[in-house]
């Protein structure tokens, strides 16, 4: 095999869940079937690298100092949400439910080894938060072990502080039926029931 | 969203099995957790872009016009082993029981669409064999429903000419028990039984 291909499946190997055997598949594809776009690909890797950085407010991807969210002058600075990844900004947006600013962590705590804070921006948050206007938190983590210890620490982070916490609630999703909802939600559907009167 | 970020995202999409979640998590990766990574694959795909072509006698990936195999004046020229993937050399060498030539199909033919015929290098392989001196020609396309048809198509390229035509045997791995192997594979095992007196 030439150098410059053991090279590429090597540097493809730095990609999530990427091992040998994809590896070999996606040089076939960046070889083989589509040159164009391994082109692109490789332009846009560098273009990115070149152009994205973290927002200095939200810690977001974003390509000028602050990102679009956070330079918005309309958005309610008093209320800041904290996701794990930029993705969930998009589909907290899309529900458009939240009007105040975000903070991206960019990863969570993982309880299976040993909680290690340093998978999340914490010393960015520390640092956005001090003199800042926000009065209340929301965090925004996924419910399941991962996001539950990010939870748990940045609950532990705020918790001799003035801010007003809270999580977001855990459920029955909506237009789904009780016999294909799993037993932990509904449980927790059950337990955390609303009052109605 | 950031435009080198969209744009990377739509660039990383024509990985094969990599739709926006994905690419979305390997942006992550790329431009968060291994950004030196990031640099050193978008370089590994523009040098992979730029040296590597194909074997001008078996349409592998190489350096050079002649790749090491095929260069190699020790191996059996008179006997050709069709592959559908470069990887599958790999294996076949690691295997040590073929000394002839290869040559790789870049492909397979998809019964379920179609079978297209360009997805396979046929017309390199009808230049290859013109005037070579090949006797044999062993096709070691997959035992699946595409691995089938290719090896279908392969043989009916061949019918009327000299070349001796074999096909890789289908029967139990090696190694394996007979608890454990599919039903299919066992059907086959008994169809294709050996006489041993």
């Amino acid at each position: 095999m030439s150098n410059a291909y053991t090279q590429l499946i090597h540097a493809l190997k730095i990609l999530p869940n990427v091992g040998n055997k994809t590896a070999q598949r996606m040089a076939h594809t960046l070889l083989h079937t589509n040159r164009d776009g391994a082109a692109q690909l490789s332009q846009a890797i560098e273009n990115a690298l070149k152009q994205i950085h973290n927002c200095q407010l939200c810690h977001d991807f974003c390509e000028g100092e602050l990102c679009a969210i956070c330079a918005n002058p309309q958005r309610d600075a008093s209320r800041l949400m904290i996701v794990q990844m930029p993705a969930d900004i998009a589909a907290m947006e899309a529900a458009r439910c939240h009007d105040g600013l975000y903070f991206v962590l960019m990863g969570q705590v993982n309880p299976s080894q040993e909680m290690d804070l340093r998978s999340i921006a914490l010393e960015q948050l520390i640092a956005r938060l001090s003199g800042s206007s926000v009065e209340e938190i929301i965090i925004a983590t996924a419910h399941t072990a991962e996001g539950d210890a990010t939870a748990y620490i940045l609950a532990e982070l705020f918790k001799n502080q003035h801010y007003k916490i809270s999580r977001l609630a855990r459920g029955m999703p909506l237009g789904s039926e009780l016999e294909y909802v799993d037993a932990g939600t509904l449980a927790q559907a059950v337990y955390d029931r609303n009052l109605l009167k």
